[in-house]
């Protein structure tokens, strides 16, 4: 098949790239490099430096066989967006490129604007370049659990079968979001049902948990093909932190009481999850959510797992409840439905002590590179 | 009080600054005329032409004796925001300032992006204008009833308490809107709810049926202090669409089958809920949704009324039904509740047939102004 991945340099997009491409896809990757210039103004660099997008097609060429298409610029510019889209006639489009940060976009009036445009106008742009150039085009977005917050009710997958005063209707499930970047996955969201309402477009918005881990069979191969791996307080996921935390003999910064729960996954499930969603895709005039995680957590349960495994392998992991910089309820109900990628064939790969071992010992390889300054939390919105 | 009203030139916002600012209060209009701008573009003037705003205001002082301060310029700059909400420190801002056209924002890529860029973007900068510099200021924001669309259950005003699976919740009422205009209002109303969750914004969403009428106590008091009052189809609400058609010997325009029912209110309305929800502020961290309409007709019902009030005044009045260019369900189920602002103390103006009469009245005055060729649907959405 004929696929972009918009979005194409991050953590998930340079992974599904790869993925796609070793399985004989036609891909296309497009990135303007917006987290790597944000990486570079916080301070907040990936703990693995990778090489630029043309370098990475080049290496991955090199090792196995296959040549992923490159096209630096901004999905926000409509002019770039209707010209690929006019060009390649996609049969599937993977919407990755947001800025991903929750902690970014709390920063100040900039940084959430920035989030804002760059985030919907991604999006916006997505849907107009499918309805001019491609209609038929499976639109495969990235949004996230964050959307739906911590209700008090079950999380279903999507959708919220509603009765009221005797009579019944089928309703998006309700979204109450903890940061102006999950927000904007709620906007993104209502904007793609609105157009597949109107105008019959095809889309799976993946609502994914926190992702963790470094290991995809083909970033394996060549320490060059890796994934961008941030472990600081703006990208890096709780997992990905607590787990650079332990090698540095840093103590776990869990933020308030721990009891956050969220659903999580690992790194290889989203290429699972993603292909998935491509081989198995939805009519025109069809939203289709999925819950794309594969176990709970909450905080405290990942800081003792990651401390015990740890101090099995003779680090000396201490746990810290520091002050949460977030607004969070940290003690709720969490019980969010997560069947529909099962049922499509989803094998997940747990975390296991063995996989948390794994993930220690690859970073272990990289510990001269931890910089301590940046996993102290930098971005506080409580105060507010 | 000090007020500043964003779109301060437009339909409702001007006959809002003239009816704060005779009852003392002390009122600054914001415009960047983009709704003049789209008029010309589309060939949708109004159809008494209307002073720009410095003459409205010095002709409203002249007759009046309140100055209403003016500043033309984008709410989507947020420069000109900062300065204003720096300097004037309003108690009450009521934003307005939205390119208010369902119609304009279905015509294709650029109308569209406009609309959300405008709308989204205001709002946007009126949220941290206030962050910023006023943090105790009332944000009233115009909201739309077309943000929850046609479900198929009793629409609450803006909140739904949940049982599900046993467990309870209250939620944001779902919303399913029809246009893109109507869900960039959605998507305002999630913003502004997540800066309420996290910053205590104080904020009231009005959640407004469409307007019609001419006739304010401050407007009648001097023709050139009219408001634009827009007939054609990309800016005219369906009430005035037909009254000026009944004047003008064309066929009243019902779209489809005319079962399509929503709530309606009087301009005069319009300023007494606005001031209500003034002078009645909520908390900090409270986001009010009140439903801002008096009564509920269906297209049928509005055309047979004008027709009637129209026969009998000896026009000839006839009623054609048009394909519907919109995406629209003809026949539904609708029973909004609108009690808060009832509750508030507002007296509702209803259409009676004397109302009725008086606006055909008042519009026959023009009658040789109305331009044939703005009456047909020239936008449609169904056939995409």
């Amino acid at each position: 098949m004929r696929v972009i991945v918009l979005g194409g340099d991050g953590y998930l997009g340079w992974p599904t790239a790869m993925h796609f491409a070793t399985r004989g896809h036609d891909v296309w990757c497009v990135d303007n490099y917006l987290r790597r210039r944000i990486a570079q103004e916080t301070n907040s660099e990936a703990l693995i430096p990778t090489p630029n997008l043309i370098d990475r097609a080049d290496i991955f060429e090199a090792v196995w066989g296959h040549r992923i298409n490159i096209e630096i610029g901004d999905a926000t510019d409509y002019r770039l967006m209707s010209r690929l889209f006019e060009d390649i006639k996609p049969d599937v489009v993977v919407h990755y490129a947001e800025q991903p940060s929750g902690p970014y976009s709390m920063m100040g009036y900039d940084e959430a604007r920035r989030t804002l445009d760059n985030n919907l106008g991604a999006t916006f742009n997505v849907i107009w370049a499918v309805m001019e150039h491609a209609p038929d085009c499976h639109l495969i977005k990235l949004g996230t659990m964050g959307e739906y917050g911590t209700p008090n009710i079950d999380i279903e997958e999507g959708w919220l079968e509603v009765e009221h005063k005797g009579r019944k209707d089928k309703v998006l499930f309700p979204r109450a979001a903890g940061t102006l970047y999950h927000t904007t996955k709620v906007l993104d969201t209502d904007l793609l049902w609105f157009y597949v309402r109107t105008h019959g477009l095809r889309v799976t918005d993946l609502m994914q948990g926190p992702v963790y881990g470094l290991a995809t069979a083909e970033a394996e191969s060549d320490e060059r093909l890796a994934p961008n791996f941030h472990y600081d307080d703006i990208f890096g996921t709780v997992v990905n932190r607590f787990l650079v935390q332990a090698i540095a003999g840093v103590p776990l910064t869990v933020y308030g009481k721990g009891g956050q729960t969220r659903g999580y996954l690992n790194l290889k499930d989203t290429l699972q999850c993603v292909e998935l969603a491509m081989n198995n895709p939805v009519d025109r005039g069809d939203l289709r959510i999925l819950n794309q995680f594969t176990e709970s957590f909450s905080v405290n349960d990942i800081a003792q797992q990651v401390q015990k495994v740890g101090n099995q392998k003779g680090l000396s992991v201490v746990v810290n409840n520091i002050d949460n910089p977030r607004k969070e309820k940290e003690e709720h109900y969490y019980n969010p439905a997560h069947s529909g990628l099962t049922e499509l064939g989803l094998e997940p790969n747990h975390m296991t002590d063995d996989v948390v071992s794994d993930m220690l010992d690859h970073i272990n390889r990289h510990s001269n590179r931890i910089d301590k300054r940046k996993i102290m939390p930098r971005v506080s919105w409580r105060a507010a």
